[in-house]
């Protein structure tokens, strides 16, 4: 995704926070700045040379002085403790920190929780989540799905190539990852509730079915790949598979494959979290797309 | 995809009309046949061993008469006249054909004209439109992309690999026909209005760019594939393509890329309607499925 | 394939003389005189428009005259009888002709019949035959494979996705079309003599088999695409095939499946000649980076 | 690649050693058993579970005792030590090891060292050397490739989808290699010395260039894959890409990119070494496969 155009002058106004988060954080601090904007940043991986036009803020409260608009990360809070693993300090959202930013400021973040929502009431800021913001997710559907491939390619004995493989789920990421699974060689099924999925599947090249039919296929998979947030690949699936065979869930929490039974059973059982800070570069990037047009849609409103 | 599991008896009590249509009648009057339905046909090509278990009639009134069913063509009718270019005469969808059903009969086609609107509610006919079922769509998709590159083949003089072009829409046809552009060898851009579609696109491997960003990127195609119901590919793009490009409209009437002014302009225009009928056995049978369970559905409601 | 710089200053001092042909040639004598060079034509389809650089001559010993270089097409002469479907007359490859070029003259010509190659001896003509050519076959296998693709679209009542399909010989054209195969959706077999190639089949995601087996898989396929100048696909295997498969032949002349035979057990038997005519722009381009190098390399060794 | 048929009754009276190697040496070992010949193994990682038919020796010398084939691993002895990282001692392959084996008894292994080779010659053993043989390789070529994915996977900061890569060789691994990378969607260049190879890029979809032109592409590259076993991708490259770039070696030693320079130059040098590993039960198979029918034609000498 190339982006069109110099950014407008108005940017140059702007002060935004970058506060919390992984290695993603430097790229969207650095594409942020490159607008104009003044940016200061707290609480996620420094690089070694800096990042062009960011200033590195000795607390998060000093980030997020005066800030017009607050960037927080992606992954979720523990109550108000921020998703900061590289934090010198557990990062508290409250009302100490939200009551810096500057008057009517808005704060995205993957999603509130309750004391970090109620501390935003209280403060006045405008809160926007992006968890679940479709956009984004498919301009990080292949970051995703090729942390996926490689969490394959180091849990198994087998290629994926002439693999018999079936992708559990067959939304953004299900249908991103069956195309690729193809595209390496695998004979991909793909088990979905939705009728359309289903049909999406099979025009694409997959061999739909049934959630109800996984169990009888269960015998004949390598791999099976759930990306669906429920516990459909369970006791009744996971019984009939071969030993050896991989078990990769990359659904979120909380409701996901039975990976402990899958164990026991003699399955390779592998819950591949952490996948969404792959290709933080990248990955970065399409956030900050997403981030910057929402700004652009709250300041055109502004007038 | 494959049917799963033997058809339940009460197929057996049916008896089901074919009536007009072209090379995939044949398909799906035998895949009815095969429930065990009685199943009677007219109006559309009959082959020359016949259909296994079908019965062909002299009008469409023998047809209809009795039918608890009456399977009619998707494409659209002219007033009260049916699609069936092959039958020996005119057929009319009006009172006295339909009012050769049995009572409570359903009808399926692909879009009611007003005046067979207006029948069916004469007659106390139920009338089941298909035209825009998704589920079908998508199982049509795949016949419907390799017509356009066999027409997109037939119709230049540079191959599809190694060119520029473009999808315009990225609906169930064109994200099918862009991936299917991809994997022969094209690099492949992708305009649409939607940032879902675009962002999809890019998921793809394609590239993508906003409908007012098409006529900048014109003077570089070899080829522009419309696939939306809208004149999107006017005058502002056209001109700026260079002699010889191919203009390839597969969306349905009645408002499409302006053909006349490409030709004027030496591009190569084409209207590739007819795309509907390609590969009439495949599609027949997808379009059994579709009928198959909506029939299913009626008759689980009627205990 | 992009060609590097500008031509070096030499190319201006030669003759370039193109006769015969088909839509090819232009394009041919329109790249060659963009070196720089002299270039006459005769006996190819001349555009409406002319081509940029090259002057139509009323006869082939007019364009012949004095030439360093004559550029015939690839496709086969009859005896001394030039492939140029749309010449006004008959051009004879004879000493008359030939003996027009300049002293030490070189011709390309795809292959030379034995009296073609006897008056080349006669007027010390050197000729040098590309039909054989791997390099330029790579070239141009793309465009002979999506001209396969589009009379299979055109000959079938099936899609090829998801249909059972079986290439036949797995060289140069046979590999890339396998790979499309694939690529469009379908199971594609691969039925090849040498182990190396059936290897070579398996790491594209193809099933390979041994030519002996193909009359076992016949009953299954779809189509098969015989690449191979051998009747390979003979009595025993399309005695097996369903009424309505495909037999599709792109292989040249003169041995190839046995089409007349398909065609009474009720195949569909298509030799898709003229294949190498199709996309004429690339392919043209394509033999011309192959001839521009070859007069490079004997420039350079004049000295 | 399915086996065809029973193995012959002739099967049964061969004694078969497998010793040293890794995680593919069992899956070799199971598949000789399974023929119906007596194996006994030495010098592998053993399974918990055992291996099927193979009878597990306390060491090289009772495994090799009157064995008629002895299956040694593919990468390289050092002088007379076997490649054994999991057996308990060395493995000398010596005159007293394979002086253990039957009269004119067989041996195959990647490659003879000379110490080894004058062993053989020594005790009467014929060697059989396959680390060349091109069949296995591209048995061979999807796990490796799958490796190498995974392997730029874990040591970049970007996507390989929508990335610049260039491929350096386009041999037997590199072709495979560039197809992935094209399904992945990256921009593929490939670098190839042989006009062939180019071209046979060309028509995968790939962009083709010369060894030269690779330094004037390094700075828009955001990975490079050298496949070639020379030092083509020297200073003169190196020094001209970007901070952070990846440089992945896959080649065999001794010759290959200077990683080194790489490294100090900021990139991410990585050499894959082990990627031959991957896959074991795969890549064991398809070893197997091709012992087996050098097996089978020895044996029909034999008459």
């Amino acid at each position: 995704m190339t982006e069109t155009g110099a950014p407008a002058a108005w940017w140059g106004d702007l002060t935004i926070a970058v506060i919390g988060g992984d290695e993603r954080e430097p790229e969207i601090a650095r594409l942020a700045a490159a607008t104009g904007a003044t940016v200061k940043a707290h609480g996620f991986p420094w690089p070694a040379g800096g990042v062009p036009g960011v200033s590195l803020e000795a607390s998060p409260a000093a980030a997020a002085k005066g800030a017009d608009y607050g960037l927080l990360p992606i992954p979720l809070s523990v109550e108000d403790v921020l998703y900061a693993p590289h934090a010198p300090e557990r990062i508290h959202v409250d009302d100490e920190l939200l009551g810096q930013l500057a008057a009517g400021a808005h704060v995205f973040l993957g999603r509130a929780t309750p004391p970090i929502a109620a501390s935003a009431e209280r403060t006045g800021v405008t809160l926007h989540e992006y968890d679940d913001d479709k956009e984004l997710m498919l301009l990080r559907a292949p970051a995703i799905v090729e942390g996926t491939i490689a969490a394959a390619v180091a849990n198994t004995d087998v290629t994926i190539h002439d693999a018999e493989v079936c992708v559990v789920g067959f939304g953004t990421i299900g249908s991103v990852l069956a195309r690729t699974l193809l595209a390496l060689g695998a004979r991909v099924h793909v088990a979905a509730r939705n009728p359309l999925q289903r049909a999406a599947a099979h025009a694409l090249g997959a061999r739909p079915l049934e959630l109800s039919e996984l169990a009888d296929l269960a015998p004949s998979l390598a791999m099976i790949f759930s990306t669906v947030p429920a516990e459909v690949v369970g006791r009744e699936v996971l019984e009939r598979m071969t030993a050896g065979a991989l078990v990769l869930d990359i659904a979120p929490p909380p409701h996901h494959a039975d990976l402990e039974l899958a164990e026991r059973l003699g399955l390779r059982a592998v819950w591949a979290r952490g996948l969404g800070a792959r290709a933080p570069v990248t990955v970065g990037a399409s956030q900050w797309m997403g981030l910057r047009s929402r700004i652009e849609s709250i300041e055109a409103t502004r007038g």
